[in-house]
């Protein structure tokens, strides 16, 4: 029996099709000014909106993601985002057997301290596998499981949603690891909907590492 | 100048690529499952979680609809639906001149009515031009539009609320007119996500005329 | 028969008692700071949690009012706040007859118009009427009845969405009587919560009138 | 140093005054009924919106708990209700040492068990202390906490969702731990707003003990 190292993955399981078409299509119906969509008009009308505050029309665009090796103590602030639906693996009913553990930089980082966490993780592995071996059902049996443990959670948010995730969690006072999820979805935004996160970019934080931010005019 | 009859139009303008098979997938995470996905496994997993009450799951899949040729006195009723996005025409921006009117089937059916009705209409509409030509903002000549002014909104939700919308909006105690939009966009989820709404079924009711309710099971 | 003018009254018929001192209690379960309340404390913890952004606090205080004398234009963008709770007196059950009317500004300040539009009213009611006495039932009878039609609705909302409702519909771009509206339940928060909207004040507008903005710093 | 045992304490810190009263004040706004109140008449209008589904009525009335001595494990499924308001004290900022500690009925009912399970708590609190020495900072350190140890949350929600939180956490496939706290609340609405749950009940369940469901009429 090895304990193992969990490691954070997230993919993008749907997305609104030709989402920016999308919410120009839905915003300018405000207006009723249809006439003005032509194939590259999107980009500016989301941006305008964007800059104007007009964050409503973003939420008819949708993104929907598979997050893996995530700590429960993150998952346990991902789900405070009560503007999402969230599908989780559930320690009531799954075998936590096998199950993988985040580490935190700073535990990595400390050579005598890592060797410490890691036997105590296994110890707290065979503490769950004598709680199961007693009978002791799995939802009484993650009462040892720590807040390390990994999980998985799908999760699904409109783009408006996913907006204000990126700037609440990506911000330096978040946890690192909330963070460093913000920062990996944000970039697959950058892919499928740049115009919606034109005025978002990841910067190097002087402390706090990758964070996200409001571009900078000049 | 004539005052012209709206006619309800609905078009689905997006829909969650796959839907049933993504909610399926975000659906086994609870359990860990994936093992039991096949090609034809969607349909039976989403009718026992519908069963079971389990919905949340349902929120993964979100459908977008444009409606047109409903009232202001529906669409009034239809934002009230909180969980969902909206993106409306405004009466503030928008000159309603030219605008459409919806015609209550209590009084398309009582020939004397209906005349004095687009009599009504029409003297309406004169008296928005006018309250327009005598320099009046979009936004105070609507004042004097009635309640049977067609309206254009975008509408965004996931399928757990739409089903809601379905129940509650296709009941018999429901608006003619809202029922009749709950109908509509029932028969385009029975073509994109038939399982579902599997358990639904739209119901010729003795005097409400066409209803959406639960199938019967023998 | 005489169209009757509405005025709007706003009646606050609920809020959190102590509502101060319960956001402090809640607020400091965050760090377990309660050693640090005192019978003082409350105001400046508030303007501090504010300050930081930290408004999720504010949520467990809530206010109810009871709105009348508002247009049913009003009512329609008031019911997009979807944070908030409604019961909205009904036109499909309520018979209309007597109802009373809100007049814009524009059109108040205009002697001409404001004749020509009380005229219409008139004819209205009468088409109201007529409706009612040929048999059509409230609510098809209702699809005459203007956007002046007042009506009456309870609304209820904790502090951090009453804060977003003041900013958004106290803005010199809100329509002008919904932002009346934010005006009046904002003055009863600086009575009821002074340290939650500490930062916020009614100012008198060059073009648009009274609005509500944040509090300049020197 | 001795692990301590966590008990559930539920205090109502915030209620709205008069609910029933304001409830039924504000549900008669949809029909104008206000000349049918009396000083009696609150209790039977509740019943009767309640029976027929009406239930949006509800949500003008409020209630705000403290919860103490409850596990991560069940903090984690109270903050999945999305339309209630959270203040949980925080395992980033607060520091642990001394916590208390969840033990499931599995456990504590079983002898040889219990000793192991105290035993590995022991080690799992001389572990958080070695990482505190070696300058780990609280958020990481708390990688070691295990589900079972207790937290603290304040908890506000209106009546509509209470009652949702009876049905769904007081139903016999809850989480004993959430089960029994629903039930607490549940008896405390017994108290102040006994009409807005008089149609359920908690019942002595043939295997998982105390459970809510709707009351069988005879």
């Amino acid at each position: 029996m090895t304990s193992k190292l969990a490691e954070m993955e997230v993919e993008c399981i749907a997305v609104t099709p030709d989402a920016e078409k999308l919410i120009e299509l839905a915003g300018r119906t405000a207006y009723k000014s249809f006439d003005k969509i032509t194939d590259e008009s999107a980009g500016e009308f989301i941006r305008r909106i964007v800059k104007n505050g007009h964050e409503s029309v973003l939420e008819h665009a949708v993104a929907s993601f598979r997050i893996s090796g995530i700590s429960r103590a993150c998952s346990h602030q991902l789900v405070r985002h009560r503007l999402a639906s969230y599908t989780q693996s559930s320690q009531r009913f799954v075998d936590e057997t096998g199950a993988t553990y985040v580490v935190p930089p700073s535990i990595q980082n400390n050579e005598k301290v890592l060797k410490l966490y890691w036997n105590h993780l296994h110890n707290v592995e065979a503490m769950y596998d004598l709680l199961k071996q007693e009978g002791i059902p799995n939802e009484d049996a993650r009462f040892v499981l720590p807040n390390a443990t990994a999980t998985e959670i799908v999760m699904t948010a409109n783009f408006r949603e996913w907006r204000h995730f990126f700037l609440t969690r990506g911000d330096p006072h978040a946890q690192w690891e909330i963070r460093a999820l913000a920062c990996t979805i944000f970039r697959q935004f950058q892919e499928f909907a740049p115009s919606v996160v034109d005025d978002l970019c990841i910067y190097e934080h002087r402390s706090a590492g990758l964070i996200i931010d409001r571009v900078v005019e000049e």
